[in-house]
């Protein structure tokens, strides 16, 4: 087989435990003038938005707060933050700043295209399928991509994922210049992560490494690198969900972050990724809790047709027992692991119904379930659901 | 241990058989004029330049040949390049294309310095410890890097190695934003490369992949790349060196090279690396030859010092025999593969004498030297270089 790939990645990564403190310097790199966006979270409280504008302004550079998110960004809150950045009159020398979550980060990251791609005022002109399908064609700003969470990886995507509930959808705006500049991760923004939002974003990661793994669309560098970050992210995020201010797992769950954000970005996801989206538009489950209920499951639908990358992984995350293939040890492992963090296995569980799931399978037909190792019939993934309910 | 590390890679790469004819397109979004720097091998003999000429042209990107070379760059070969770029005036909306072996990267990459940084004519006043000490202040051109050797990784990497024979020095000019916005890496132009360069620069970049691997300043993602290129480069340089038209072959080799480079990049080299250096400087010997000509040597020396990190890859990369330690077996795999591709053992072979190796050993401490495992005081370096005469 032919070795042929396209490889986006962030150019600059800074990474490490209080280093923060050098987003002045790094900022400045990117322009004069920072529009800030931030997760609503506990930064506020404790002070890091204070320090980070300090910071900033010792660099001379200028911070505008723009937006605060507590929820995955919705049209609406793009399309007023979009308002509020364009009186300011964006253009070069100016740089978008995003600190938080995946809602914080993809607000910011569709900011950077919205300020410099301003035929609309909404959003949902932009987005596939929804509205007037306008494409971005300037480039849009430099952004510098700050994580206070590990999991969804956005950091490092080209993407951002906006919502809808009326009409329900959940879309991507996507621009290849969109990827983050600079990923300034600082592990210790993320202590102050609660236990569920630490679990789901986790369980978000490691089923963004595992499905770009054994993606129809995964390349070889991603697939590196998911490896990597597998190895990392088995043993932390159990320690993690255990002692959140245990500092090497917290330090190895915003690294395999990272990686799954790298991998899922140039290999695409599965059927775990298809169905959370649906199931986050139609159920609103978190994005990261639909990820970890759908994981296991997915991995035995798709363990026929990945079973040559699954035996791959095996021997380095899994212990065979005797006379148990790789393969089998491997969907074991991962199913044992999400009854460890304490991962509901019912969708009734996580508050869906069964009249829910003709949209649902719907809705699963997303970019995500594009890479998934074998078709999924229609009737097959209702089957599927049914049968998890 | 914390987890800290920087990564700088190109923002994009794109890969693959023949891809070459998407050059217009990702010229054209890193600006309208294109300065063309070129390796003088076979390419213009074979129409690639006029076929790359021809792309850009219909993509509406103006090109303007600047500088072809075929040797490793001196002093003069910037400088007289550097008032040739200059003289059109260069700023934003301009390009650097470089396209062939290391040499030919290297002078594109330092011209993309010398565009914009003009307090100075020459680059000497820019290396470290030899001139001026200017510093690289403003943001280089945007270059896109077409490699037509597999070897140094200069394509990923953030410098350009300078050589000057009067007085003898070789020194890099350094910039993080010298790093190519976009690799375009077509494993197809490296087909005509004769075999000693096939060889020699395959042996450049396995060195490179070991010697950043087992670097004291080593980091966990060029690891990761690193391991997964050896795995492709070990059976792929046997292969390219018995058949240089085998395309899984070429593509497996280009392709390590260029995580190469970007584990170079990021975590350094070693002794191999340091001495190579001054083996050009002062004995002019081809880099990938001399870099082959110290590894298995390099290997033996830091074997202690990097013995968990040799036992990680031996399992992947060797087999070893009963009762010998994994690192052993590492060491001896290398070694065998060097002869299996013809590379010398002793330093009299390639044109080294014995009054040379005081100033060898003087000239092998470099940047290169900073990552090996261990210290190696000049006596002891005066020493092996000696018994390998």
């Amino acid at each position: 087989m032919s070795l042929s790939y396209d490889l986006l990645t962030p150019s600059k990564i800074v990474f490490g435990w209080g280093r923060r403190n050098e987003v002045g310097r790094l900022a400045k790199s990117l322009g004069r003038r920072a529009f800030l966006v931030s997760g609503s979270r506990t930064l506020e409280k404790q002070g890091v938005l204070e320090e980070l504008t300090n910071h900033l302004r010792e660099a001379e550079v200028d911070v505008i707060p723009l937006a605060s998110i507590s929820h995955e960004p919705e049209v609406t809150d793009v399309d007023e933050a979009t308002a509020r950045l364009r009186s300011h009159d964006p253009g070069p020398g100016d740089l978008v700043i995003g600190i938080g979550g995946g809602a914080a980060l993809d607000l910011a990251k569709a900011l950077t295209a919205m300020a410099t791609n301003a035929e609309s005022p909404t959003v949902k002109d932009y987005l596939e399928g929804v509205g007037k399908g306008l494409s971005l064609n300037v480039p849009p700003l430099p952004m510098l991509a700050m994580p206070t969470t590990s999991g969804t990886g956005s950091e490092a995507t080209k993407n951002a994922v906006i919502s809808s509930y009326d009409p329900p959808f959940k879309k991507s705006l996507r621009s290849e210049q969109m990827v983050p500049k600079i990923v300034l991760a600082d592990p210790e923004l993320t202590v102050s992560a609660p236990p569920t939002v630490t679990a789901y974003s986790g369980m978000d990661a490691i089923t963004q490494l595992l499905e770009s793994y054994i993606s129809c669309r995964a390349k070889p560098i991603p697939k590196a690198l998911a490896l990597h970050g597998l190895q990392r992210a088995l043993p932390a995020i159990k320690e993690v969900c255990r002692d959140g201010t245990c500092r090497w797992a917290r330090e190895n769950m915003a690294h395999a972050a990272l990686l799954s954000g790298i991998a899922l970005a140039n290999s695409g996801l599965g059927m775990a990724h298809g169905v959370a989206a649906a199931l986050g538009v139609h159920a609103k489950v978190p994005h990261g809790l639909a990820c970890a209920v759908m994981l296991p499951v997915a991995l035995r639908v798709n363990r026929e047709a990945a079973e040559e990358d699954l035996a791959t992984l095996a021997p380095l995350l899994a212990k065979p027992g005797p006379n148990e293939p790789p393969a089998d040890a491997l969907v074991r492992t991962i199913a044992e692991l999400c009854d460890a963090v304490a991962i509901p296995k019912r969708l009734s569980e996580i508050g869906v119904s069964a009249d829910q799931i003709p949209r649902i399978v719907t809705s699963s037909r997303g970019n995500s379930m594009n890479g998934n190792p074998r078709e999924l019939p229609d009737d097959e993934l209702t089957k599927i659901l049914e049968e998890m309910l």
